[in-house]
């Protein structure tokens, strides 16, 4: 297959015009329908850097590029729309790794009703893959920032923390001590995360007043909403859920699992905080929506910043991730 | 100054809220207002491929990110809204130099009322800028896709070709030959393209059938127009406005000027094909825009093709561009 003839059958997969989508690709750029608000975000994964092969299979990256570009999307609250995908190709990853990769962009779009409604493609170096994805709302206030908690909210996640973080370790030094099960589970919270379009949904709608997604870590998300809050969390680590597996994995590694559930990142769970009588809601809403919802702590005063306490009095360091990777 | 503090200064660069930016970076995503519809397009340039350090500078790789990109705004006739870039940064690209080619996106941005409204950046083995654009347009109807020729249509082209693809050469092979003035603005066509934007929104208020910006060779474009208009393109070579000092440089560096305009691309300027009884109004919307429209040829019959005539009768080949790069 050309080069050429691979273009043309990545755009024969790309979708028809049809709802939002009034011109798809083809042309110099895609017109959709607008109205109400847009909620946009771009977020690139690199080779080396973000994932590496053969550990991320072609279908996998694709699947992790669109999953973590929504989960952005996610934190939102915004209704996924339309996805524009930048595909660098290196010389080594040939037509059929492409068509894969594509296959792997497909399937999330198709799990999370996002349009593919355009891309470019070009040779590079390394293989990346960058992802702009736009969401939609009614109006401005059905979205939710990560600025709005205040002192006495109640702060929750969604699903487990740590499984990704564990999953990588598991892929870097293999699976000793670990059984086959519970291996594969936590290696695919790393290489096929999930974003949580419909509880960020169900959390916005249910009036949360802040809302990040979990990609830098517990400890490092946490204290970009209180930072744009002004307001400091508290984090009790013993009410965390964690990845199930995770305490058996982290033994074998000779790894502290509340310290890869608070410190690690790419959970891509949802930290939202919410007001004290609308807890009850908003779990009864993320279970509606397929997911859990669990109280993990409180937003307190700023001065007192971003706290995660063991039950056993111990603190966690607060680790800065290092946000240029 | 640290890899957060780059990223604070780089968000501290971005515009505040304002007009259609309701939610500007630094959350999960940016929220703008939307109404009538969007046109989007993605382009992206990797070092290697679109360009080599340090011939083009980084705020002349900063510069050409946004103007390409845009430049297919252009050929839709859609006003510039918002920008998006990914930056993958390689280890020998400094956080001068970051800064630096940040200033290149915020001159086009301010040239062209474009909103940087968000933006992600990662660390990568090779250098490159990944840039999503919105424009806007009151409805579908207002925007020209390259679909909308029929035969009969004049085909018109802005600016002069060619400057762009001799201007590589120049870098390439050096200026033997050529006056420093004509090298200087000849290599300028290539390093810092300009889109036609203006140009482009008059040639759409003024009846453009279809439209397309030159990127991959007026060959290659004038081929794409014709397969989505259903129609062919005949183009009297002689007619084509030429680059200021190519015919000069082309001559010193032994090649043919002609076959440079006609199959060599990035020169960003559009070509139009508008109805007969339009094309003065046309031309003078354009000029009014502050450029230029040449009239080289006309849509004929599908069978026919795309063909570049010269004066002597000679055809020039209609050159394939290699979208994969």
């Amino acid at each position: 297959m050309g080069e050429f003839d691979l273009i043309a059958a990545l755009r024969s997969r790309l979708p028809e015009e049809g709802g939002r989508l009034l011109l798809g690709s083809g042309d110099d750029a895609a017109v959709t329908s607008a109205d109400g608000v847009n909620a946009t975000s771009v977020d690139a994964i690199v080779e080396g850097v973000h994932f590496r092969r053969p550990q991320s299979s072609p279908e996998a990256i694709g699947r992790r590029a669109l999953s973590t570009a929504l989960s952005d999307l996610a934190a939102m609250g915004a209704a996924p729309g339309e996805a524009y995908v930048v595909l660098g190709v290196p010389e080594d990853l040939d037509e059929a790794g492409c068509l894969t990769l594509f296959s792997g962009l497909e399937a999330v779009a198709a799990e999370t009703e996002t349009l593919l409604a355009g891309g470019d493609i070009t040779r590079s170096a390394v293989l990346f893959v960058a992802v702009t994805v736009v969401g939609h709302a009614p109006e401005r206030e059905s979205l939710v920032t990560r600025g709005g908690a205040a002192e006495g909210d109640v702060v929750a996640v969604t699903g487990e923390l740590g499984g990704a973080a564990v999953g990588l370790l598991l892929l870097e030094r293999g699976q000793d001590g670990v059984s086959d099960e519970i291996a594969e589970r936590l290696i695919a919270r790393q290489l096929s995360p999930r974003p949580r379009l419909a509880e960020g949904s169900a959390l916005a709608a249910s009036g949360a007043t802040a809302m990040i997604d979990i990609s830098d870590g517990l400890g490092a998300d946490a204290s970009h909403v209180a930072a744009q809050s002004g307001v400091g969390l508290d984090i009790d680590m013993s009410a965390v859920p964690l990845a199930p597996g995770l305490a058996e994995a982290a033994g074998a590694l000779g790894e502290d699992a509340l310290e890869l559930a608070a410190g690690e990142g790419e959970d891509y769970e949802l930290l939202a905080c919410l007001r004290e009588d609308s807890v009850e809601a908003a779990r009864a809403a993320v279970v509606d929506a397929g997911g859990t919802l669990t109280v993990i702590g409180r937003c307190i005063d700023a001065e007192a910043g971003v706290r995660l306490s063991a039950a056993s009095g111990r603190e966690l360091r607060v680790r800065g991730f290092d946000q240029l990777t």
